[in-house]
Formats: C-alpha cells, sequence, structure tokens
C-alpha cells in the first residue's frame, strides 16, 4: 500500500538554486519533493600524495545528514568518532560518480572537493546529491576557466542520477521515503545525457528480482534520467552568476 | 582600517524562516547579514543517567559548521574523530544559554536537543545560533503543549545574543568576520529581555581592556540585544506554523 | 593488454574446504584462484537493540584484510582507528546478500555473524566472499538444527556471487587483480540458484557503458553463478562434519 | 547556606613551590586552599604549520585532572579517546591567557607548552593554573635568556586570574568547591598587574545577574587579582632557581 | 660507562608520603630517587560486567606520565586518543601485581582502582608504582574496614617490586634513567614479604643472558625487595591518617 | 584437573608450512596442536622518523586474532578503535624478540615488519607467534640477500618461544588453552639456539612461585627450546622456495 500521489513513472517537482553559499566556490541546493540537499564545491592546487607529480587531478565527495534532516533525530556522526557504513558507502558513490563527469588528467593537479550535505531527507538523498553536484561543479569549472585557473573544461560528459523501486505495485521512478520504505527491490542510477551507465546499485531488500525486471527498470530510469539532465541543462543556461 | 558600511552601533539586517525543514520538530533558519545558522529543536522523552528519576528534563545543543560555510574550507570533524576546542566550547555555551531559557524542572522528563549548523558563516554564529534557537525553542514549546505532553510552558525568560568588537576606532556592534577580524577585544553577551546577563564572554585578542570600556561595550550589548529581542517577538507573534 | 591465460568466459578454479577452524562454529575456506578467504560462521542468542521482542533474528557481517594478503602490505585497520569506506562498503554488500538468503523471522532471536577474513587477495574478494559464506552458512544452520536451536531451516535461497569485467578485449568472467587493473567497467552480482538479482553493483571505472552492454554482462554472469551455485551443492553435498 | 569559614572578600591560603619536576624545563606547583595544580614549561625550536616562517613564536597551554582529583574518581580521559568539552574549554582559555602575556613575535620561532595538571580539584582550578602558570612562564623566559636562546623578555605584561560567585548571600571571592555548589553566577576574571582585563567569563548558573552586579564583581576581583600579583612577585624575586 | 655514584647493590633513596591528595580515598606519593609517582585508590561498590553475581571483587591500575615528566616532553596521550603500547603494558603488568596482593572473593562485590600517575621519570616508574600502590591500597583496606564497608581484610600478601640490570659493568639494583639506558638486560621483579615471585619481566635490551646470569639478579632483587618491604610496614605502622 | 592426554614435558605436534600467501614477501603457517598463527614478512626501504639518517634498521611486528580463532568469538578490535592491552603487550614482546634476533645496523635502512595473524587460537599464540616468525624472518632475509638488497645477513642468532604452567600437577611444558586456564603460574620464555634467554615473562595468575620453582621451569623450557630450534632449522634446510 502506497501513499503516492504523482503516477508511478513521474519524478518529484525538482528545483536548483545557487548562490545560497556566498563563502562556497560554487553551490547548489538541489530539491526532489521534500528532499534537499546543499552541495558545494571547493578546490585546491594539490592533489593527494597517491597521484603527486603525474600530471593528473583529483576529485572526492563527502556528505552528511544534518542530525534533524530525518524525521527522528540521527546522531552526529563526529560523536561517533567516524562515519558510519552508510555515509562512506554514499560518498564513494558520489565521488565515484563526478569523477566520471570529468577527464582527471585535463584538470591538471588540482582537487574538487564536493560536499553534500543534506538539510531535509524525504528518500534519494544520494541521487540528488549526484545530480545537483554536477550542476556546482561545471559552475565551479566555469569560474576556474574564468579565472584562468584552468584553460580548457575537463568536463566529458553531463551526469544525473535516480533511484527506481520495485513493489508488488509495479515500477516506481523516484523513490521518497514512503515509497521507499515499501519497495522490494531498490535501484540507483547514475547515467550520462545519452543514458549509457555510469554507476548501477540495486538491492533485493525484501525479494529478489529478474533479469527482465531489471531491464524495465532500467528503462523508467532513463526516462527520468533524460528529464532530469534537460533541467540541469535548462538551469545551467540560465543561473545569474 | 575597517570596510564596515553601517554605522558601528548597527545590526545587520536580520531574518528568521521558520518552517524550512519539514522533518524537524521545529526549525528556525536565522541569518545576520551573511550568516545563516539552521536552528533545529528535536525532544526525546527520556533525560540523560545524571538526571533520571530527579524530576528534572535536560536541554543539550550541538553546534556545526559546514565545511563549505568558511571562505577556505574547513575539514570536516567527524574525519578528525572529534569535535575541535572551538566547537565544544561554542556548542556548551549555546547549551548553558538556552538552559537558562527554561525552568528544567517544570519541563519534566524531557530532553530537547538544539542542532546549530552554520550554513554560511560570516562572524557571529555562536550568538546568531543563540538568538535563532530561542525562537526554535518557544516553536517547539508550544508545540508540546499542543500535543499534551507539556502542561505549561516552562519558558522563564525570552534570551537574545549579541557580539561587541573593540579596536582602536572605538566600539562596534554585531561582529562581522571583517570586523572580527580587525578588533582588538571580542565580546560575546546574552541577556533576558529585560538586559540581564547570562552569558560573558570576553577576550582580550590584541591588547587589554579597563573595566570602564568593558561597562561601554556592555551598554552598547543591551541596545543590540533590545533590538533583537523585540525582533524575535515580531516573528513569534506572526509566523505561520 | 591482458595477461588473462584462461578463457574469457571461465572462472578460476574454484576450492572450497571446510573445518580449518576448529574453534570456528563453522568455517569454510573458499579459493578462486589465488584469492583465498576464510569465512566463518558464529553465532548469539540475543538480537541487536532494534530488533528486541520484534521476533525476529538477525545476520550481520564483517569483512578484513589480513595486511599481508596484498602484494604490497595493507595497513592494518585498527591502526587507523575504524574500518576503511572500501571495507564498509564490502561488509554491508556481504551482509545484505546473506540475510537475503535466509528469512530472518524463521531464524527467531538469534544473531550470526560473518566473519569474511581474506588471507590472499588476488581479485574478487567480496564476491568469493559470500560464495564461500554462503557454504558456511548452511553448514552452522545445519548444526543449528541438530542442537535444537532451530527446528527448521530459515534459509530460503541458495546464493553466490561473480564479478564481470568489460574492457576493449570485451567481457571477462571472474576478475584477478590483474583483469581487474585493465578493467573499464567493474561488476559485482549476487544471485540466486534460480538466477535471480539479489545485488547487481556496477562501476564505470574507466568507460560509460550501455544497457545492452550491461545485459551481456548480465548473461555471462548467469553462466558464472550456474556454475558456482552446482560447486557449492556438490560441496554440500559430500563435505564431512 | 555556605560552609564558607574565611570572610567572602578573602583570598584562600595561596602557595607557589617550584622545581618540583626536575626533568621540566620550568615547573610551578601551585596551590589555593586545598586546590593544587603542577603548571610545568617546555619549549621547543619550531612552531605550528600555520606560523611557519612568519617571524613568530607560539605558547599552548594543556590542561588535565588526575583521576583521583576529585572526591569521586573522574574517568580518565584518554579512555573516552578524547579531552571532554570542560577540559577544551579550560586549556583554550589558559592558552589565550598566557599568550596575552608575551609578544609572540619577540618570542621569535619557539612554541612553549605550557602543562596544568590538576593533582587536587577543590575549585577554582583553571584561574590556579593560569595564576602558577604565569610564575612558571616567567621563570622558563628567565632561563632562555640566561641560555642564550633568547636576546630579551618578550613578557610584555604579568598576568593573574581569579573567580568570583554570586548568591543570594552576595559576592564571593575565590570560590572553593563547596562556594561554587552554591553560586547563581560565576564569573572567571584574567587581569594584568594594572587591573586591565584580559579574559572575562561569567555565567548564569541558576540566576541572571545585572550589569550593576556584574561592576560590583568586577571590583572585588581586581582586590582578589591585586593580591596575587603581588603574591606572584614576591614569590619571583625570591625563588631559588 | 655509568655516572651512577651508588654502589651496584644500594636502593636510591626510598620515600612514602601519605595524604597529599585530601580527595583520593587513599593516596601515597612515592618517590625513588628522583622518580616520583602519585599513587590513589578509590573504590565503587559494584563489579565489571564478566564478574557480576559472582561473589568476587576487582582490582585494575591505570598509569600515565605527565607530559613534562620526562627530560624531553611526552605528548598527552588523550591527543593520540588511546594509550600507547607502553602505557598497556605497565598497567595491565601493575594491575595482575596488585591483584595478587589482594583475595578477591574476600573483597566482594567492590571495585579498587589503582591510580598512578608518575609525577617525575627517572627510571623504574612501574615498580615505584607497584611499591607505592601496595601502600595505598592497605591504607584504603584499612579505611573500608573501619568504614563497615569490610569486615575483614582481603589482603592476603604483601608486595613489592624492583628492577635490575645488567651490562658489561655487572649487576645494578634499582636502575635510574642513566642505568637503563646503558643496561644491556633490564629484569623487573615483583614479590612478596617472603620472596616468592609474583611477576618476573626480564628483556634482553642489548646482549642474551644465561640462566645463571638471572638466577645471580633474582638474588639482588630478593635483596632489594627485602629492604623496600621492610620500609613499606615502618611506613605503615607510622603514619598518621 | 587435566585433560592432558601428552606427557607433562612434550609439546604438541609442530608444523611449518610457507608460501600460503603468495602476495607475502615470505610467509609461514606455523601449527602448535590446534593452534595456527600465520606470520608473514612485508619490507619496506624506509626507517621510522627515530632512525632516519642513524644507519640502522628496525624491525616491528603486529599481532591480531581473527574474531572466529576463539571458540567464543571475539570482537574485532577494529570496531573498538583500538588495539586491546593484551593485543599492545603481546605484539611488543613479539617486536622486541625478533629484533634481537638479527643485527639492525648490518640490516640497513630498511624497515621489516612481521604480521602474525592467529588462526585458531588453543593457547601459545604469542610463543608460536615468535618461533613461527623467525622462519619467516630467515626466509625473508635469504630473499633479500638474492635479490642484492642485502649483503650478507644481519641475522645474528634463533629465536624460539615456548610457555611453561606451573600447578599443583607440577610442571607443564607448552600449555594449550585447557592447560592454561588450569595453571598457577604462567611463564613465557624465548631462547637463542644456545638457550640464552631472551625474554622471560612469569605471572603468578593464582598462586606465588618460588626462584627454584622458576629454575626448574627455566630447564623444562630449555627442553622445549632445543626441540623447537631443531624443527625450525630441519625446515629451513628443507623447505621450498
Amino acid at each position: 500500500m502506497s501513499t503516492r500521489s504523482r503516477p508511478s513513472n513521474v519524478l518529484r517537482p525538482i528545483k536548483f538554486s545557487s548562490g545560497i553559499n556566498k563563502n562556497a566556490f560554487s553551490s547548489v541546493l538541489v530539491e526532489f519533493g521534500d528532499t534537499k540537499v546543499l552541495t558545494c564545491v571547493s578546490y585546491e592546487s594539490k592533489v593527494p600524495p597517491f597521484l603527486r607529480n603525474m600530471g593528473s587531478g583529483w576529485l572526492t565527495a563527502e556528505y552528511a545528514m544534518l542530525p534533524a534532516a530525518t524525521s527522528s533525530r540521527t546522531r552526529r556522526e563526529v560523536t561517533l568518532g567516524k562515519p558510519s557504513g552508510r555515509t562512506s558507502e554514499i560518498q564513494r558513490l558520489i565521488g565515484r560518480s563526478l569523477r566520471a563527469a570529468i577527464d582527471l588528467k585535463q584538470l591538471g593537479e588540482l582537487t574538487l572537493t564536493i560536499d553534500c550535505d543534506v538539510i531535509v531527507a524525504d528518500g534519494g538523498t544520494r541521487t540528488a546529491s549526484i545530480s545537483g553536484a554536477y550542476i556546482a561543479l561545471e559552475i565551479a569549472i566555469k569560474k576556474l576557466i574564468e579565472m584562468g585557473v584552468l584553460k580548457s573544461s575537463p568536463i566529458q560528459r553531463q551526469i544525473a542520477a535516480i533511484s527506481i523501486g520495485l513493489s508488488n505495485n509495479g515500477l516506481l521512478l523516484d523513490l521518497d521515503y514512503a515509497d521507499d520504505s515499501s519497495a522490494d527491490v531498490d535501484l540507483n542510477i547514475v547515467m550520462d545525457q545519452n543514458l549509457n551507465l555510469i554507476e548501477i546499485q540495486g538491492t533485493a531488500e525484501k525479494d529478489v528480482f529478474s533479469t527482465n525486471q531489471l531491464i524495465r527498470m532500467l528503462a523508467l530510469a532513463s526516462d527520468g534520467i533524460k528529464d532530469i539532465v534537460s533541467k540541469q541543462r535548462d538551469f545551467l543556461d540560465n543561473y545569474e552568476s
């Protein structure tokens, strides 16, 4: 039984806002329905030890939820002394996905850090983080070119992400918290603007799923990604810097 | 030499917004100029071990800055495994101040947790946290009464906080980051609506100061607090729950 | 350029050995080529706090590599004070996969802990862990039934896991360390004996991949899983307890 | 109801002893009544990274209590993995106060570390630490000059610290543990030999306080500081090195 | 080449002082030459989980050095987040030794905690800790009997400890820091008043040693222990409580 | 009452196997009865900071138990954030013992790391670690000479280790877990091939022991060590590299 009011193949209302954090090098607040994530890009003119003198840049991501972002308060991870397993898993996914968007060699000896801080968590925080962070990344690259730090853009593809659920009611696009709780299978997909895959992570939370079901889920994800990619492009063509 | 454009005895533009976080029990975004802090109140129907079966409630506060809140990115404290000394100092100040606002006995066996997360840091984040958190606290108490969890309000005074600086240009009310960097003395004051003191923390960052100078700083702080208290009251009389 | 000697669609030699650890409740050493993982199952007659009095059991997994398991020694994680992000990600995958193999309700108020300790790492340690741990799990369940702790088996499906790579040389089944280093796309698949999906994790390490390529990778994975499932069954039908 | 036997405006007996720790560069045991703190100064010929090549020295302080220093044993902080918030707050106060005593530029590229270890805690450990550490600092500077490490003294002011309490019995100078427990307001003051302020930290533990009350507390603090400054000078003029 | 002025078979001057810490349940400052250790005993009316409802008490020890106790300052272990290996090793030795002094069954459901904090470290801090802590323990037991918490003394033997060194100059009793640095073999011995062994820990720091040499070292240790045991008894017969 | 079947002066069956870990520079699995420890040697062409530019090498050891190595599962130390006191004590013992086997000066600026990971723990894991690690060390040194990293062998003595117990049934050589649980005194001895002592650690777990008893224990240990040394030599003369 789902409380979902919108159709199963329709995204939640999506909103991007830039410039909310005047101290960040670039910042984008991304909203998918009630989920809100602030994504900010910082840069440093150095690379981690394992890349030193190799003519390559680096991009890394960190993810966290504000304690009050969840309906029942979540303990602050600093009080536990380390990120939870879930946080590690998510920030590694975000980092890998965004690294796929750029050519690290062309970035040169820079490190880009992407902070994704969840202000409100109503499902889909990792995919919203990726879709929003891509915009913040493109804005940051534009600024680095304007500043003369970069000569040309190292961006090699536009990326976006979405979640798909499978329950006995069928497929669902873009799971909010209630959708997610009732889904048997939970799939997160990261794709580029040509609908090629970058990351796929699917989990049988309550029931197994067939290859055929996976293919249908991928088709629905593609529709969603196409929509998000287009909204990202609209925003990037029209925001005021 | 200061770049300050407003007069030395004038507060930055102050803005309160509630309801930004639909998952929080109560949430208030407080802005003092470019400084933005999200303050949220959560509650639990239990108390810490040291208060068990003593007929008293508890209120505690946590404070953190998003890594990108500062113009040069600040390392996330979870990666250090513990809060910094600065963070400890600030969250203890916020907790003591807000505890002074309520009668813990009348609160009963509840724990209120106040999360102050700095979205943008441009000076005065600890005082903005206190001034904003007071509003979130009063909203939370109102909801607890409406829900029947509390019979009457345990709030015993309204509190607000402000910073004062002293430099060779004289006194400054409500320091932004640039003001703070050029001040010789930095004073943080928490007062109630009758301008009684709750907390005073003054530090000779670059030069000592006399008792007379302190008295003049307190007078200027009182003016600022009076203004903030009035803006808090306006907001609380008019917000939509 | 790959140094792979076996055909691209052929698994490495697989070997299971039980009883290596006389102190473990059940233990299976699993070998895929040079990769060796010791998987042990322990049990406790209690459940974690979040499941208390809910009539359900729990299964959790931990994963670690001996420092000397890699050709260049890996620092022991206890000296870092916490598991790495990679370790967290892997042990969460193993835990979710094995939980899918059993009906937690039927397990009753028991917690099964699965320890996967990598003795030698030559690629595919997470999938070998899952394929080996399944055997250790079935042996443990059998012992719990013999001991009268369980009345019937809570196992609801047999599971196995394998990795698939995609490079410009085409698809590769069961990546060793050299294969993995040269692959553009890295896919880990967990399936049941009927080739239904339980987990799918695919990453574009160097290049994106299409849905069609993913479908072909899944077909190859299915062949591999069918083979492993059959070897697991053979072993379970013939081991000496 | 107070058990205090001495008049409200009288300090506890104060005692300084030097040379207790033959391994420390300089060491002073300071006693205020039953409170005993061992303060030691060490030095290193280097500065922290943020000051490198800036022609400035540094001074930092650490504070800890022996577990048995309190009447009910306090858990050793190393077993918690980090300093408590209270410890952080206090050691930051001590460090800031002692830095105000010297001209860091004149110190040159040296780091002075001040260890304040509480042997017995009967109230006022942070103020005793500051008053004692000043003496250890002056002794250390004298030795550095004798050794030729420093050409002239970087000490720019003599400092001392004291606590003041406010209860319904009026003002109290120099709170012992019993005084502190019964006070409504707790004020810690650091001043120089001319009674200029360096740090002021006041907290309404149980009741608010007015600016007028604060002014009276400052006057009483000044009397106490004058006395301590004179005792410090006596000691420094007469100790045997 | 040794700078040792006293004969090789003579202990350093030994001094015990009680009552230095008025907040501790019992406290003894022990000095062996320049080495000074404050040993304090606390008690709690409960036992650790592994002993609950087993009719046995517990005794545990913690050991730490003040940072300035060594001639070159030692970093505070709390800043490292955990005790060093050396500290762990020493506090386990002290705990085992003191547990041997009492009958835990007769102690009943009490936990005694022995804190050994090194004020000045000039060699032999672990053996001084044990010899001093025994006195603090006997004083604590006497108080517990006087208070009626214990009906009779659970002390079953008196213990003391000493170190022995072996260098090319022969055997040395009671190593100070300089002796220790030049010794080839370092032996720590804990014995009871009848010269039975409780702990023996010998290490070939620079050269191996024969069983015959060990026997001669044990004979010298026995002489030293006999002396310490007698000084402990003198002190215990004459101190003022 | 002991369940021991072999005579009190007889070692358990000992087995060494090399080459189990193809990724380790050298690896030896050592078995004493049911106890199994995998010992691996790694090397790095650098030394720790405290030895830099001093013309000396270093050797360090780490020890850990797999969680399932004990009959009741032991919590993984990484989840506690630090090694236990027991682990610290053991790995320090192993490191000191193996360092005694080589001339660090002759080793040159290399660091050897010895990992001892207990696969099954049935008593005597620390002594088995030392006896096995010696073999892995000699194999590693041979390889370093073959590779031209070392010109000659820095090994200065062959070492081995064994435990001895004392109970009311008399002396026991080579304690398994059951023996260890019933022993009053537990002694660990490390000796060289000439039966000189390198480490001796004896603990009165339940009863004190006399110097005469110690001497008899040493004699029994010497018999055991002689046997182990001979088995090590046999293995080293015959293994296939």
